[in-house]
């Protein structure tokens, strides 16, 4: 019996990590929630992040998931904690992962992170990059325009490459020599980050480093499947606009075809 | 008795109406509900939009509102009808006036209309004119980047500068004569929107219209109050985050005492 990844985003940007796991996992069942009638995530409170990601959880749970992946940057810094009292299951998040690289590629130990504004006030990067490495230096910026300027397709344009090179600017400031791309959607941006933060900058992307994270548990307890089994991977969303399919093929490179749920209260 | 007015938004943004509403009708009690758990709303689909004007409305009207006023145009472009249909109670909404105002404004009867994305797509506006002037041309465009421009306070900030200028380039060529705010937002960026579209091209602001109409509705029916009574105006939320109050100081030029409230189901 095959153990089921369930994955969970506040959107569609979590679908950056599917493609890592399914690159490492070709076989292994996956469900993915995306949360669209509520994204984004990452500009709300903490109280009101959590309650949702306790929903997602819930959710994927009822459909066999048997371990969880939190793809979401806003809900894994500020749920996880909770989600791991309240669920038996092993939960997995973008976040460890993401500063285990950075604490192995790091020379001068300054470190750079950008993620939304939930992220970034939640200190949990800073927290435990120095329960690890105390004598660690982290400048975090928040960027809450980069989301939007991905979704409208804008990956490119001189405006993004100006509104990246205004956000970095503290960083680079700072001299940082590694930097976290705390967010589903930055890894998109990559090519104009990495000319704006300066080449010599190692950027580390999440979506990467919580694959290899997860194949190695399942790896650990010879839960690897090797065939593909049954109606495979299935993809709900909470809402579904014109544009998501659009929105997708930008983030996973081809087109999915999704179910819609609804985690919302029935009259 | 005074009619309380209830007034709703997807967030904090309709306050620009409350401003307006204020203004004219400082006496006239009013409750206000932003739906910051769930904003924004215009990057959503309709179905998802009318399903959360219709929980807006009956939280409304449960605590007392005699009149309804949708703040937010990604609602009231999609949900205004459906609502008019389920609840008796007069509802206003933030389209019609401003529509009146560009008819009374257009000379050359070429009028441009900015919005999100769902209040573009809706097609609300273009039919609603053609249906009072059918030989007036009506183009649109969705600039979904401008919310978190104004959010993020980036009201004159280089970056924004360009963005508004790319966006209204299409309606400039158009030569529209008058182009309409069709986001709560968008007054904030007024003057650099004039900048980029023409000094010569009349913008209509819908919050200033949507207060005019409540005004006359209300004198009409001879319900106008002229005195202070009770508690005083209510501002209802249902997320609440650190950043909100400098939005909204952003949009009233005021701090407002919000109570947080919750329309997301129980356990």
């Amino acid at each position: 019996m095959s153990i089921t990844i369930g994955v969970f985003d506040s959107g569609v940007g979590g679908l950056t990590v599917v493609r890592e796991l399914k690159r490492l996992l070709p076989a292994q069942p996956l469900i993915y929630f995306g949360d669209t009638a509520r994204t984004p995530y990452g500009t709300k409170s903490q109280e009101t992040i959590i309650q949702y990601a306790r929903e997602d959880t819930r959710f994927l749970l009822e459909r066999g998931a048997g371990i969880l992946v939190i793809a979401c940057h806003s809900a894994a810094s500020t749920a996880t904690s909770t989600l791991r009292q309240e669920f038996s299951e092993p939960i997995f998040e973008v976040i460890t992962p993401s500063i285990e690289q950075a604490l192995a590629l790091t020379k001068r130990k300054i470190i750079g992170l950008i993620g939304t504004r939930a992220t970034v006030t939640s200190g949990v990067y800073e927290k435990a990059i120095h329960a690890r490495m105390p004598d660690t230096k982290v400048y975090s910026q928040a960027c809450p325009l980069l989301v939007s300027l991905v979704e409208e397709g804008w990956l490119k344009a001189r405006e993004s490459r100006m509104i990246v090179k205004k956000y970095l600017r503290p960083l680079k400031n700072r001299q940082i020599d590694t930097l976290v791309l705390g967010c589903t959607h930055y890894p998109l941006l990559k090519q104009t980050i990495q000319e704006k933060i300066g080449k010599n900058v190692k950027i580390v992307d999440p979506s990467a480093e919580i694959a290899r994270a997860v194949y190695s548990y399942l790896e650990s307890k010879n839960q690897l499947s090797e065939k593909l089994h049954g109606r495979g991977d299935r993809f709900f969303v909470s809402d579904l606009t014109p544009t998501t399919q659009e929105v997708v093929q930008r983030f996973l490179g081809t087109r999915v075809q999704f179910e819609k749920t609804s985690l919302s209260c029935r009259d």
